[in-house]
């Protein structure tokens, strides 16, 4: 069986996953599609942005399951990273010419939203306190 | 290319997706093991309440894509549900004599928790607007 979309997701995944986003973006279409939590994605440069502030962040990743055929794969992995020590993710992406040219990406916005909660309620606790040190 | 795993989650998922629960469960195994946003799950009374509040509230299911091997599978799909009207998911199963062992389950909460507080906020809205009607 033919496994050409899981060859491109999985080489996009291993180099985003080593902490090479650049290198993964090769394998994004210039006018990719993609569904994401945060909505519709439409482009490089939003994908870019995208991934840009979890990739910088990220501690490990491992992967939990590749598969695919000829035209679209599913990756699913766990990732550790600075800000929520258990983010697992998902990417069931359509291939054409050998880049990622749709789509549908999962992960858990919660624990993002609750620890960036806390590091401002620190942040701000921190400022409400500065006068009477 | 054997693929016991993806037959067994298949199934699964088209008995949920249907709305039978009860057929879904039958593909779990009485002590399951599942890595979900909420934490992690064990037993199978746990999955049938994890799983409950959303095939009740099911509208529909997407199949995006289902892959696997003799001992694993990811599948991935949308749903719209009544609370939110776009909610994908995947999970990726490890299949032991015909029933899922081992399970990681990928969705967002934030859309549900979201419309759960607007649900909420109309709810005491209309209490706090009652004894004036």
């Amino acid at each position: 069986m033919s496994s050409a979309a899981l060859d491109v997701a999985l080489a996009y995944h291993r180099a985003w996953a080593g902490g090479d986003l650049d290198a993964a973006l090769e394998y994004i279409a210039v006018d990719v599609v993609c569904e994401a939590p945060p909505g519709r994605l439409e482009g490089v440069d939003a994908y870019r942005a995208f991934m840009e502030p979890y990739v910088s962040q990220l501690l490990g990743v491992t992967l939990l399951g590749a598969f695919g055929d000829d035209s679209t794969a599913v990756v699913m992995y766990d990732s550790a990273t600075r800000l929520v020590a258990q983010a697992p993710g998902a990417e069931c992406v359509t291939v054409v010419d050998g880049r990622i040219a749709h789509s549908w990406f999962v992960f858990d916005r919660l624990p993002f939203q609750a620890a960036r909660a806390a590091q401002a309620a620190v942040v701000g606790s921190g400022d409400a306190e500065a006068p009477a040190s």
